[in-house]
């Protein structure tokens, strides 16, 4: 409903910008904006292209942003609209880590075992059939080809205060949640935590499967089309996401259970807020109806996206 | 693949065994068995009825079991194939209570916040129509109705050595999983720590959500029918399920990413052992499709279960 | 306080038993019991000689009991007073697992990585000097002596129920705790599940680190005097224990967090009842006062033991 | 060892500098330096004054810095000998909040309950007989006096890269890791991550309990003497501290285990690089020989310090 008023709105009055990033971002923080927008804008982009990408291998590419929204304050909340998120580019890549992994011991999560060794797979993609096939060099299946799935790892707005976090990492500003769900069709709801916003996205995966476990997904270069839009006097705490079919949050934490907490229990506040649900109805109504997807446990906090099926909410 | 081959010899000589069950048992654990049957018998039997199920409240009932397998020994693997989990009855029963609940502080999980109020959900349970209707009282949506789901919280069997578990605890035995995905159409496959399996099931639910957040599901009364088998020379080391799309292992542990990660591991373990995998590409190509959902939160173990579409094994 | 009267009433009308265990239990259960005693009775024993603590090696010995306590019922409380627990052998044995270990993945907390070898130390008792000796093999200092720290890593009752637990566990009932805090001088109380209460002793440690953190401690064969009492009328929830300069709780789950926080608010529950305080006083003065020690991070459920300094209790 | 020869070296050729804070930092990040050092330079100066420790409440004070340190590289290692730590006014506060606590909900372990209340007690100090009094308003014991442990609960070093987190964060950097142990007599090893190490200081504590765990200390202002000093060609990857008695590394992360398991790795790590030992032997060592303390539960990462005791070390 919220999801149909927004696109009622964005057929009128509508802003198109063009934007071909240049300045890759080392950290999600308040900077120097690259591109200011009116809300209601649609940003036909890309990400960046980095070496990471390619056969030769190399430096993984910074997110995009920050893009200041004119007219968002920390008592709105910014409207993120995906209407495209596509691979450009004929390869993705995607490693193993010694030192980053989650069915592995690694840099924080420590373990006197050795480590694990470091493998990198390029993934070849057909980006009209919209496949990706890479070699299992020790595998009795020697190759295999899976349908893509593109979706953007990272949508962020800048921390609260002056602090300034890796786009490794994820949180209540969105960032690194490795979620399959941020692909075509999905909208995201992020807080505000300065006046103006200051987004960013990037880390565009042609395909993740659910916790991302090995590390990465397969990490490609994206052609990026987006809605930016405010919605006034609706400030939030944690990424809000909505599709046709389900309202969902997303909560980053460790351990995993204060992020699956998380994400619930911001869920049950918008079922209240929004939809006139009684707390400890909607708590047992999740409790029948809940759906919900580990997107990472790699990363410095874990994210968890809780699902509402939106058949059970109120007409 | 092999849920083809098996269902191949499930047509040949085959046993039919009826049983109503009359005790009700407190703890997973080696004890004198109610039924003995030989491999490949398609048992006709339904779960205990209890009070808990009636609007009048009462105690939640036992599992039926154990049922001695024929020829099962510590070096097989117990076949469990759900042939069909229906209720039978026009209620179901769902709980809060003020010390169990996974988003809420409960005896396991202790804070010194106040305890929430305890809450009993009645559900009107349409066995044709397979729907069922509660009232939400404090709710602007005073009723909702959800489609049924049918599933076995609880299928297991004798735990190692001399431990005995109650009925709310899973583990590498199977028991309390709240899995969802063990439905009509999945075979789960158990280890086998005794001769003679000693297997357990009960715990209907007409419909459960994902992680169980808030206790428990529409707990009700089910008929069931389970075709029972051995694999001989198979030992496994935790619950594997498959149904036609994936193959699935379900891990039980505290903390949540101990669960998640046992379950992933299990399963790499099964794509090397069955489908020639190297364990380093299994582990990078999980990365890529693993999916997985978390079946219960609340439990003294929480349960995981980590899922491989099999359109990406070898033919 | 509560602990002087105890010693002043065990002055008068005390039993002694000489007991000599020849049976060795595999599990914390209701079972028959190897012998049964009166309240405020001495028990004058030891625990189980194994081969594991032989220069040859071999099995682990199970534990002793269960000890039936006339007149012990579930609304009171078991009182354990360790008067003497000293080695009696002359070897100590402590090991390092491929499967079990804290800094390391092991069988509860897997990961990818390949196991870390096994190794096996074995100690040389002196227990006049009470010091114990061993090589370091690889390392520029080939020998270490540490002065003993006599312990016993298992009190417990049986479990609630018909649950049985192996010797591994620790849990609400006491049992594989694996607190250097159970040593001479200290009292434990623990709850009585079962009317008689199956007192079960064990795992005596010449000395342990505090975490157990590489899976054993020096584990060796001991002399053991007990004095088990009743406290009527008074039931607890958790192991509670008492030295001269604290009181403490004995709190095990996992995650270590969970344990950390049962074990203290069941500290500010006994200051609440026995010591007048009120809840949030407690809990702000536990913010400044608090002492704690995590006793194991290998087993089943990990253990912290929380402490309150005795001079901060009104007089 | 290592300090006994820093205590030599500073003997000779030792800067004094006096320093009056006047800027207040809001996070731990590379800025404009307050003050620049060279090595082996003792500073004598104070924490920041807050309204937060007055009778009539107010604004936390930030920490004191950065202090840029002449010859500092990332090849190398900060030393911080804390020489004098000592309260300066007559009043210390500490709260129980109802969003931040280690035993209760709060905004990062959510939970449905409702949350706690907030309270403010004040205590008063007697900096000459260094006790603290406060009065506990619901308890029997109307109030209560304790002996001062005066110690900072923050010293950090800028942070890798551009990253900046607000002062309430421990993590590789130091910072607030609220550890009793950073007290007089102890020495603090920094890993250093941009040229000139960026030092960081503040957060008084006249006292505080283990853990931390109601969420605050006795919070006050502090008289502060550091000696700041450089280790050439040892870079660290974890803080670590020595006193007289033990040397300790502290390791912050959440989940708890993964601080606990931190800190006794990187402490074999020192085990293994300055004083011989194979690690195998180490982590058996640990076993028998390792103590720790839980310094928070409270902060966006906890922290553990592992304490390996100097007289089990070689010669």
């Amino acid at each position: 409903m919220l999801l149909a008023s927004l696109l009622a709105t964005a057929a009128l009055m509508q802003d198109t910008v063009r934007f071909t990033p240049t300045i890759q971002q080392p950290t999600f923080a308040v900077r120097e904006p690259v591109l200011t927008v009116k809300p209601n804008t649609v940003l036909i982009s890309r990400t960046h292209f980095g070496p990471y990408y390619t056969p030769e291998d190399g430096a993984f590419p910074g997110e995009v942003g920050p893009v200041f929204v004119e007219g968002a304050t920390t008592n709105d909340m910014l409207v993120v609209e995906i209407i495209k998120v596509r691979p450009n580019y004929k390869y993705a890549a995607a490693k193993l880590y010694p030192d980053f992994g989650g069915l592995a011991a690694d840099a924080r999560v420590r373990m006197l075992n050795d480590p694990n060794p470091g493998r990198r797979y390029l993934w070849q993609l057909d980006t009209v059939a919209m496949t990706g096939t890479t070699t299992l060099p020790n595998s009795r299946m020697k190759q295999v080809t899976v349908d893509l799935r593109p979706m953007l790892g990272r949508v962020a707005v800048a921390p609260r205060g002056g602090e300034a976090f890796t786009g490794l990492w994820p949180g209540n500003y969105g960032g690194n949640m490795d979620a399959p769900e941020v692909k075509e069709g999905t909208t995201v709801y992020l807080p505000i935590f300065h006046d103006g916003a200051y987004f960013y996205f990037g880390d565009g995966h042609a395909r993740q499967g659910q916790g991302e476990v090995a590390g990465t997904g397969l990490e490609t270069s994206m052609d990026v089309v987006i809605r930016l839009d405010v919605i006034k006097g609706k400030p939030i705490d944690w990424p809000r996401l909505e599709d046709k079919d389900y309202i969902m949050v997303a909560g980053s934490a460790r351990p995993l259970i204060d992020a699956f907490r998380l994400a619930h229990i911001e869920l049950i506040e918008w079922l209240e807020q929004d939809y006139g649900f009684d707390k400890w109805d909607a708590y047992a109504l999740l409790g029948q109806v809940a759906e919900s997807s580990v997107a990472n446990i790699v990363d410095p906090n874990y994210t968890v996206v809780a699902k509402f099926p939106k058949r059970f909410l109120p007409r």
